[in-house]
């Protein structure tokens, strides 16, 4: 959609599904930072410790580009992120890292899985929207940290591989599930997919792309998907 | 000490001082950055939350204008935060909060202590590194946020003065304890003291001045010292 932001936003569906988008986006972001902070809580040196403490800094600043532009168009940043709440707590319940590098493999496989995800929807948005959403979606180099980081700790402990290849298989099946939970409970946000003309086969294709990118990330880490 | 920092720093146990100053004062920004991360975690309110993780962002850049600092006087930052490394986990470890509001008075407490003791320290420093200092020292509004959600709880929950009040003695006791480890361990530090001129009658009335503002800021709380 490339009609200018401020048109589009008169349509009361889209504006729901762009407030929608960007609420969970930041809600997305405000937890990131949290857990990320937690996770350098356990990290083993003060280099890796210090390096993830500035991934949840970098992670806070997203989410306030975030809730400046939910608040530029008029939403209440608060309310736009409530129905994201509970799910994100879902996910977090059922996949809480047992050790420190279960967290990193969780923050750049989960990030990485719902990112691919806000990048397809990024394609049905205005391009202001798209813009704030694209600027949101750099990773500032963790995942380049986080791959070297992994790869390291396999190299000293040859029983990591497979317990975290399964690890990185529960996290997908976690990811997929609160997602559709999501889509089912927020109409605005399916409705932008089918609305914006994806038709089954599409949202079909998009899933196969997600799957896809997920095993090229198992890949990097040198995990098996 | 009105002297410029370049000639200063050429006085190596000075120059030593100063290192173990933005050192102690550098990891305990990141740790305080890690810590209120955490306990955002807990937070009931999606309000509260992201108001306490951006106390965290706010850390970590305090953090970053230090090791800056350090970078620019020619240290290297992780060497000069390691020797903290240990009495701010043993202080953590003494410390852990039982509940979300116990992090915040912790926060608070433990915060407000750490930072008299560096205003007093900044006192026998250069003018350059005193400004460094200043700047990591203001609190960017958490205390007064501390204070509001501290007094709120407490009007809901009539057994948190005394609780609360128990747990902010024992704060003040292992800080101290801690604060004292670190004396005896580096030189350098205590040494910034007396060869600023400080005697032992002076260092006696500094304590004092630590104990009176954390008195203060237990009043601040509505709980008894």
């Amino acid at each position: 959609m490339e009609t200018n932001a401020a048109a589009a936003l008169e349509d009361p569906a889209y504006r729901a599904a762009v407030v929608d988008l960007l609420g969970v986006l930041a809600y997305g972001e405000l937890t990131a930072c949290i857990r990320m902070a937690s996770d350098a809580d356990l990290a083993p040196s003060l280099r890796i410790k210090a390096q993830m403490a500035g991934f949840a800094a970098a992670e806070y600043r997203q989410y306030e580009l975030l809730v400046d532009r939910l608040v530029s168009i008029g939403a209440e940043a608060e309310a736009s992120m409530q129905p994201f709440v509970e799910p994100f707590s879902a996910f977090h319940t059922r996949t809480a890292p047992r050790s420190w590098v279960e967290g990193l493999v969780k923050a750049y496989v989960g990030d990485g899985i719902a990112k691919d995800f806000y990048r397809e929807m990024a394609s049905f948005v205005d391009a202001e929207t798209r813009g704030v959403m694209d600027h949101a979606l750099d990773d500032a180099g963790m995942g380049d940290f986080i791959v070297r980081v992994v790869r390291d700790e396999m190299r000293t402990d040859p029983t990591a591989k497979g317990r975290l290849s399964l690890w990185g298989r529960r996290l997908l099946g976690e990811a997929l599930s609160q997602g559709q939970a999501v889509a089912v409970e927020r109409d605005a946000l399916s409705g932008l997919l089918v609305g914006g003309g994806a038709d089954l086969a599409e949202i079909g294709e998009m899933f196969t792309r997600l799957t896809d990118r997920h095993s090229e990330r198992m890949a990097r880490l040198g995990l098996t998907a």
